[in-house]
């Protein structure tokens, strides 16, 4: 049985739930509260990270990693290009998700917001949420830019880089943090992967004390 | 003609210049002072990074992004395993040094010692210098704790995961912050990697107001 200890906010863990769900894994979710660093996890995880998978008879990390194992062990559909140039291209931007805009945006927002109630460190500080809520901005336009040249993220065709940039959007949608009438193009292109069946795990989340709002889970948004 | 655009103790700056050496690709290295962020460096690079590539007709970013196009571009010799499973742990391990090692110890103590100088941004902080210290001490017990299943970091060939780690522990050890006594395997492994041709050029580089010790550059150290 494949198991994935995952917190549901988690970009990191969304991506590789997206990547599962495509690739048709039947996966058990398994919620960890890894920053109460449990004697057990860390056992089973040195990093002291989440995603956690148990796949393949594998202890795996690294969601990047994970995703990439997945897609070269699982044939269909297939989540990477099959040219170097177009691999570079996916990899560039998961890169840029998971380095820059997790540490502009993501990090400033649903790590401020959500995170630190729920690991008890306190309140969210305003000085932070204000730089994520500008930096998006900048974010949203360089996809719109992407997404005028390109009907997916990287290319012509979905890849990774989709899941990499919706784990993050969707994460921040939960918390009413997108302003989706900044670009047409790339409203166009979430509802897209928003009515996906991979997505629907992610719609469904509940984070105690963090009601989703109405639009959240509505692929008409 | 291939240009990188580069500082020199920048571990993912060093990954490529290594991956690059290794693949036999004459490369021309401009030095960047990209945290001055002149106008021209913005337009060839909006995510305001280094490493940036001029190779193939493409200006590329992002590390782990460049060195896995130009092992998937250039046959000889391989970097990643043919495996997937193989490649998992490479990318796995690149990840761990690039992330983990990288917020936990190189930022903590060449950004703290060389950066911040060179960037007109104050003294090192003492507490940061203080903990980068003493968490290299568990990288490298992990690491001699890999090394002693393996010939090398990822599996029995030399792979990108050695490269970057090697990139890392390069840039501490230019400012003395590698304690070899700590693990002969550890130290066996990067008298093997320092001793490369490839190795050669980040051997000689020089920051200005930051001589190298006399062990840097000594294959017996």
């Amino acid at each position: 049985m494949t198991r994935l200890y995952h917190v549901p906010l988690s970009p990191f863990c969304r991506k590789v739930r997206l990547t599962l769900a495509e690739k048709k894994v039947e996966v058990e979710l398994v919620e960890e509260r890894y920053w109460e660093q449990a004697p057990e996890f860390m056992r089973r995880n040195p990093a002291g990270k989440i995603p956690i998978l148990r796949h393949d008879g594998k202890v795996m990390s690294e969601s990047q990693a994970i995703c990439e194992y997945l897609d070269e062990t699982i044939a269909e559909p297939k989540l990477m290009p099959r040219d170097a140039a177009g691999r570079y291209e996916v990899r560039r931007l998961c890169a840029w998700f998971d380095d820059k805009f997790h540490e502009e945006v993501t990090s400033k927002l649903v790590y401020e917001r959500v995170n630190k109630k729920v690991m008890k460190l306190g309140y969210p500080d305003s000085k932070n949420v204000k730089s994520g809520s500008t930096r998006i901005k900048y974010h949203l336009d360089y996809m719109a830019w992407l997404l005028e040249q390109r009907r997916w993220l990287a290319g012509n065709e979905m890849t990774l880089a989709d899941f990499a940039a919706a784990a993050h959007l969707s994460a921040l949608d939960y918390i009413s943090d997108v302003d989706w009438n900044r670009s047409q193009t790339v409203k166009d292109w979430y509802a897209k992967i928003k009515s996906r069946p991979s997505f629907r795990s992610l719609l469904a989340d509940q984070v105690p004390g963090f009601p989703p709002p109405a639009h959240y889970a509505d692929l008409d948004f």
